[in-house]
């Protein structure tokens, strides 16, 4: 049977090392030639992001688009998102659906239907983000929606931003912090959908900014795949990455979006220098791991 | 200038009760002639909202669409929403896009320009409920937009569903719960944006099946409108309700889905069977509010 988590650590190790490259394209950040060809702000969007995985295809196992910069243009960026998605798929990428939603009974597993299930004409992600704070039965749905497509999850633990801290590092009178209360159910959750390389379809989105954090969320959560964005722009580094895998160095995904996505081009052609961006990545992360 | 509160406010004054029906289509509990009518299932759910509309247009001052019922025919539901929400406003209708987003940064920004601000072509909600687990800085780029277009949102802070329990409802070390501490966060945001009737444009989904929670969240937070689902078919009842208001009866809107949209038809026609009950759903909470 079909389990992403499975499927995406073989590529890990196809490509060379676990990494991400988030795809969160935004006008204004866009190379110049590809900004300024379009009368459409969404259609050169969908043709950078295009030109990004091209770039990145034979580099890394697995892409992040961002559904946000898609959907504030409306159905016609879901529409070049779908696209998008179809395209990093035929490319053979492992496809991340950042959309982080969460709702609860129907309205998750009507989520799903769309963003993992996908629809008659288009296809959906390998694997979605989706939010915490509705509780499991909010992350249910989604998981059983999963589970029958082989597609995974990444269940919101610990972010990145600073403002995280404010609700995610609040202490409970039994000592854990919410960000372990919620590592705990997603680890008993998860027990179910195990695949063969030690990973449940149930993963974890765990901010690389906090070391301390991401050792302590590892023990928690043995067999969960962690998707670990902050690494380059964000601020995240070599000592935060290495925290977030297990001891023999698998089970963590590391992105990066915009310092690969819109690396400097030095005057040189924009593809190239997210190749090359990509490629430094990759072994980047492979030199951490090693 | 437009604040989205007082403008809702004055309409549930002009309807003669604070509620809301909740807009979610799904195919298999369509009337018969609806479902039967289209060969895409799509189409069947944008036809049935706009019957719901006409039925309850001159009943209730605001309707809550749910986007996950759209988003699961990908882009062609996208489109539908959009068309939906503005033969809502057409109707002079406030428009709660149901749409639980949530991310940091510019991630925010970007779902709050389509379904706020919306796009070239189709215009945002009036209100967005937005999820909390990213702390206040991933409220922060929402609440901006929302600003300046005099829009509003509804935090997620208590959910009515079981499982809310297992995080919301965990014990700080300082005596607070979960919900208590967001709610606390989001009152504390929402000083800014105050409008004539005294209610922020930040205001808080306080699901209604837990009476005692709902009077400790509405002292927390006196300024925010609460956003409360669960009334009818999901079990909340009169007494909590009433919690959810402030003293003067003012500062709660009461929200009903499938138990207005599928209302019995008794063998007649399902449009008026849909107006009827949201003329109970009316009548009932002017009743529990007199």
């Amino acid at each position: 049977m079909h389990h992403a988590a499975d499927r995406l650590l073989s590529a890990c190790d196809t490509k060379g090392a676990p990494v991400c490259v988030g795809l969160d394209p935004v006008l204004e950040k866009l190379p110049a030639a590809v900004r300024e060809a379009y009368a459409q702000p969404v259609d050169a969007i969908e043709v950078f992001s295009y030109g990004v995985l091209d770039a990145v295809k034979d580099v890394v196992p697995a892409v992040k688009p961002q559904i946000a910069c898609f959907e504030r243009y409306g159905s016609a960026g879901y529409a070049a998102y779908e696209r998008v998605v179809a395209a990093a798929a035929n490319h053979d990428l492992c496809v991340v659906a950042d959309a982080k939603r969460g709702d609860i009974g129907t309205s998750s597993a009507h989520y799903a239907a769309g963003l993992i299930t996908g629809g008659d004409t288009w296809r959906g992600g390998d694997f979605l983000t989706v939010n915490s704070y509705l509780g499991t039965d909010g992350i249910e749905p989604f998981f059983d929606a999963a589970e029958a497509e082989g597609a995974g999850l990444f269940a919101l633990v610990r972010t990145s931003n600073p403002g995280g801290d404010a609700l995610q590092g609040l202490k409970l009178d039994d000592g854990r912090t919410v960000a372990e209360a919620v590592a705990d159910q997603v680890a008993d959750l998860g027990e179910r959908c195990v695949g063969e390389r030690g990973y449940s379809l149930l993963g974890a989105v765990v901010g690389a900014t906090k070391p301390a954090d991401a050792v302590a969320l590892r023990k928690r959560m043995p067999k969960q795949l962690f998707l670990v964005p902050g690494y380059g722009a964000q601020g995240g580094g070599a000592d935060d990455v290495r925290a977030c895998f297990n001891p023999d160095g698998s089970g963590a995904l590391i992105t990066a979006s915009r310092s690969v996505i819109y690396a400097p081009t030095g005057g040189g052609d924009w593809i190239d220098a997210v190749r090359a961006a990509a490629e430094t990545l990759r072994d980047e992360i492979a030199a951490i791991l090693r």
